[in-house]
């Protein structure tokens, strides 16, 4: 892999997402000859990614060049790789491009989407971790438009303008609202052949509420502001089956679609190789104690998604969003340093931030601990926040102009077809995992 | 193609280029019914496409969603479609979407590259005509980067890092700056593992000098520009054969490379269907009157680079570039109001208003009649002139933006490798054609 040899003890950091990126940025120009590995050259802000498919961001926007981070020292190291396994006793890492030996690895590999075992799902359905598969869901959504235009038949038409999305979480209930925008905003303008009321976008959710991790109150908001922009929400509905055009739930419902978007869940992504003991099965994450290290391992750690932390407040570990991922980047950086001197570790502690879900435009709900506010105001703050957590200057600078215009057009400015998705259904198995 | 019956004209126009966009934005208002086909949703603006495939600016900046002009007038009707041949006798065009009847036919179906019949190059090289084809571009040389920082094996890394270009016209001229700048800005900062001098920037022409339809004086000081930036500049070099590994030419010079682009020379693209005699069989143009009437026939017009207007000045057709075409789409339109009302045509006239091309940051070369200055000011003018032709306000001030960030930062912010190239050379064929 062509690391030059060093006297420093090496990191080697598996991911670049929040986690990853957190920790590499405080071990920059500390004494550790630093390796980051992603499969990605760039760090997604996954947060906005339904942004990118709802036409309203293009990619760098949301994307930073991982090399950007590194290039600020000389003893850190990019390597764009895909990581196959690890020998723990042997302290070795494989990967596509050779092996690299590590003093401390740190495992900040996320999460991918889960299908509960549903192959059905898996095999027809859509789902948004990464910008290409945001960029297939845009082409897809953008096509489907095109197709009912010219469509004969009546029922292939109602199926390209169905839009169904799973999982009433904040990705689902943003992604909801995104598309009901497009709805309400650009399809009256650039489809004269389509009577917007003839698009129809279903949200369903197998719990009794819409954004199950947040508050009751929270709930109610986000489900009267989408109901507000026309979503159909369909509570304590599981989908059973969806074969490419029909989905079969557990209910009476069932939906004709060309659009199923998957976002009902996620489970870890581990990286094989190490003792069945250091996995909590069920959830396909690491157990690692409050100083993020991995069971049984004493220089392997795991941090963010993939990392769970049990205490008494989180019983099932951190939630699996950007904040404890970040957090748990910076603690570590410290306890590194503090490992590397011998000092005592310290454990980690999450402050809780709060939780926020925005509903299309000039609507969105906050959590913050006991405060709890949904509106303007709240949508004020979401937006506020993305572009505070953006990273870099130039990302911020054109997502906020491209809000702005947007917000004043009532437009969606990327919408382009740039891969064309069902003619190249391919691309997406090449390209990308889950 | 579910176009509704209308008691107007139907003017089809096949091709969403300068030309075709050109005729459209005048004909919006006007007493006829207008059909707009397009194999793209999106206009591209070519000469900024070379931006694209160096990672300066996004898809989103030079391309605009087509619809965004159709919107504009309720009898205007734009189709995503292939047309695949028309039956002049019928006045019909056949498409992968259904038949449809015309009055009066516009073809502005533009260029494609033209390999002069050297299949190794077709097979194995790559072009820029498309924003697919410059985000594959993109991916390959910041994959090649990446791959060189890997290997351990001498010849291989010297081939992904020699960057070889064809064709010394204003594209192959703007794109070797473009990767020259990368090299020298970029690489420094992001590959500490990669001497910058290792990495070559090869430009092949087979004429005598550079950017051959301009000035002596302007091909003179863009030959210095590039050599300042170092790039190598091979003249009276033709190339014989690219297997994918070797460029083999009619002289001494041979090169390894894995990046080979050819932008040296594009034919035109012509739609199956016509008679023979409507063609210059040699330049792939329909042969045109001055009104831009294809030979042979009263209701089909052919505009822009798919056209080929004989003068006296202009013994071979005008340019292929972008302002003929523009000029020839504002003159249609009003030959067609003329037509209608069977009021005489007026025959277009060109107005040249002259050629530019830019070599890196603050170097350009502009001829503009006898006027010929370059540097600084050159550049100034060719950024002033590509903004103001940019279509939409928004892309200007986002292209704006990157340009002005890029140029303080000497930062290429988009180098994303979204969707990998070499694990996806089949998305090149699906995608895109010439």
């Amino acid at each position: 892999m062509n690391i030059p040899h060093s006297d420093l003890p090496r990191v080697v950091i598996i991911g670049g997402g929040f986690a990853g990126m957190a920790l590499a940025r405080k071990l920059l120009k500390e004494d550790f000859q630093l390796v980051l590995l992603d499969r990605h050259n760039y760090h997604t802000f996954q947060p906005l990614l339904y942004q990118v498919s709802t036409a309203s961001l293009e990619p760098d926007s949301i994307a930073y060049p991982l090399r950007k981070i590194t290039r600020d020292s000389k003893k850190c190291f990019f390597r764009l790789t895909e990581v196959s396994s690890i020998t723990a006793e042997e302290n070795l890492i494989h990967t596509n491009i050779g092996d690299i030996s590590y003093d401390y690895l740190v495992i900040a590999t996320g999460s991918k989407t889960n299908f509960f075992g549903n192959e059905s799902i898996e095999k027809n359905g859509m789902w948004m971790k990464t910008v290409p598969q945001a960029l297939n869901i845009r082409s897809l959504i953008l096509e489907n438009l095109e197709q009912a235009v010219i469509t004969d038949d009546a029922e292939k038409r109602k199926a390209l303008l169905n839009f169904v999305i799973v999982g009433a979480g904040p990705t689902g209930v943003e992604l909801s609202g995104a598309i009901a925008e497009l709805r309400n905003n650009v399809v009256p303008n650039d489809y004269p052949d389509i009577d917007p009321n003839e698009m129809n976008i279903h949200l369903l959710e197998g719990l009794p509420r819409v954004l199950p991790p947040m508050s009751e109150e929270s709930s109610k908001k986000a489900h009267r502001f989408l109901e507000e922009l026309g979503v159909h929400i369909h509570l304590n509905t599981m989908v059973e089956n969806y074969d490419g055009e029909l989905v079969k739930t557990n209910t009476d419902l069932a939906l004709k679609t060309e659009t199923f978007i998957w976002s009902a869940g996620v489970t870890g992504a581990p990286v094989k190789g190490l003792n069945a003991s250091a996995m909590v099965e069920k959830a396909n994450r690491y157990e690692v104690n409050t100083f993020n290290q991995v069971n049984g391992y004493e220089n392997i750690f795991a941090i963010g998604d993939i990392a769970l932390m049990q205490s008494e407040e989180y019983p099932k570990g951190h939630p699996m969003v950007a904040q404890p991922a970040i957090q748990q980047g910076k603690h570590l950086a410290k306890n590194l340093k503090r490992l590397v001197k011998s000092e005592k570790l310290e454990p980690f502690d999450y402050y809780d931030k709060g939780t926020m879900a925005t509903v299309g435009r000039n609507r969105a709900v906050v959590d913050m601990g006991k405060l709890k506010f949904g509106g303007f105001f709240a949508w004020f703050v979401w937006m506020f926040v993305h572009l505070w957590f953006l990273i870099g200057f130039r990302n911020r600078l054109v997502t906020f102009f491209n809000w702005i215009y947007n917000y004043i057009n009532f437009d969606k400015a990327a919408r382009l077809i740039i891969r064309p998705f069902k003619a190249n259904k391919q691309i997406m198995e090449v390209d990308d995992d889950v």
